[in-house]
């Protein structure tokens, strides 16, 4: 639609958007073309089902290219994520999971606190039809949920990803139509952490399968068919402590102790 | 995608959504599912450019079938909004018209009030490319335009829509199909605790004191006269997971686990 301002340059700085398992290309280019309208440029996809580049994204991003051509295609969740300090999951439904939620109104006041304090943050969608995975939203810190009819809840990714990004873009300083420049609410400032530093999601994950191989070795995570559900749980307990880095060295250590004899008795010396 | 209550009714209730020479079907069809997403119901075309009915806008409402089967069409722009008690036109860039300008939540929280006070309001939309002709916002009474990125301001209909939609779901409350009234349903913040319950500080405590023998034991916590800081800082962190009484649990197994090859090594069998 009219409106673009061909001289400027796109708005940076936000939230990285990350699909999971995303299955059709106009999906992830009607996502690139909300992001680019709410000044968001930074796309990573994980396992795109028809592969990568995709011609239909193109196409469907509109004159969005900078943020098709720049995006980074990953196999894991784990490493998609692994630079950022805070992840939200996006779901459109409640799961099982002891987990904040939150709405894209609060989530964009949010990424902005965080942002501000010199923090990194995605925001995780899943797959068309099914969402997310337990699996996956046991990776992010806070699930965000938009307020929709309980009667027709039925949003596709790229509006799912439109909300977002437009609460983000909403709440900072933005100029209207008329030109009149508006300052949107400023958000809280969110967990104080005097003298460190919230440990990135590749640190937090490193201390995770750490303990998890502790525990496999010590017998905790048996039955097998049971130890998905179990990892899922202690992920999602560790994720809600928002630790640092400092924390997780802790915790690392903690680890270490406890299990220092139980190393001793391995088999190689 | 998942989240549909089947058994529920839609909303309605809400502002009339008009698209004035609408050209794709597909974008009738994404505007019509925007809409029930955010319980609206009532839609009106002027002289959609393919006739009417028209197959992709049924196909792309995506099961808001509803919608498009009421949807009433007019020739003349005037007729469409006769019955109208206030009318608001959705444009992406200024006109040279005196006319106030207000972005969606603004329009949202205003199409509330006047809701209530017993009028019928709607917003007009234009064709996909040009927007609304000057001829057409001098109908409107108010212009309200998204704040977007001033380097790519690319909203499509189905896009416009939905903002529009979401932010007059956000703000209020609705009456369901049934006649039940109910408040807008702003995720509650806060954490979702299914099949649990937050653990007492007595049960977070025996942990920690569990714990913290266990590093006593290890030779974690030394040397003493750092062992309050320490403890503290353990403290602390689990504290901030708000743990539910079953992650106590979790956590207890865990150090059990952990340390039993530890505790066999003991002294005394």
């Amino acid at each position: 639609m009219a409106g673009t301002d061909q001289t400027r340059r796109p708005v940076t700085g936000g939230p990285v958007i990350i699909l999971a398992d995303p299955q059709l290309g106009e999906n992830i280019g009607s996502s690139a073309r909300a992001m680019a309208n709410f000044g968001l440029g930074e796309l990573r996809l994980i396992r795109p089902r028809d592969g990568w580049p995709n011609d239909y994204a193109y196409k469907s991003a509109s004159g969005a290219d900078w943020v098709i051509e720049d995006a980074v295609v990953f196999d894991r969740d784990e490493t998609a994520i692994e630079d950022l300090h805070y992840v939200y999951a996006s779901t459109a439904r409640p799961r099982d999971l002891v987990k904040p939620v939150i709405t894209p109104d609060q989530a964009g006041q949010d990424m902005r606190a965080r942002i501000a304090d010199g923090q990194k943050v995605g925001v995780l969608f899943g797959r068309e039809r099914a969402g997310l995975s337990n699996d996956q939203v046991s990776l992010a810190d806070m699930i965000v949920t938009a307020p929709v009819n309980p009667a027709f809840a039925s949003l596709n990714l790229g509006q799912a990803v439109l909300l977002i990004s437009y609460e983000w873009f909403k709440c900072g300083e933005f100029t209207l139509g008329d030109g009149r420049r508006e300052l949107g609410p400023h958000a809280e400032p969110g967990l104080k952490m005097p003298g460190t530093r919230p440990a990135t999601k590749e640190e937090l994950i490193g201390f995770l399968e750490h303990l998890e191989g502790e525990l496999d070795m010590s017998g905790f995570l048996k039955p097998v068919e049971k130890r998905p559900a179990m990892v899922r749980n202690i992920r999602n307990m560790f994720q809600r402590t928002l630790p640092t880095e400092q924390d997780v060295r802790t915790l690392r250590g903690i680890v270490s102790s406890l299990t220092r004899t139980h190393l001793r008795k391995k088999p190689n010396p």
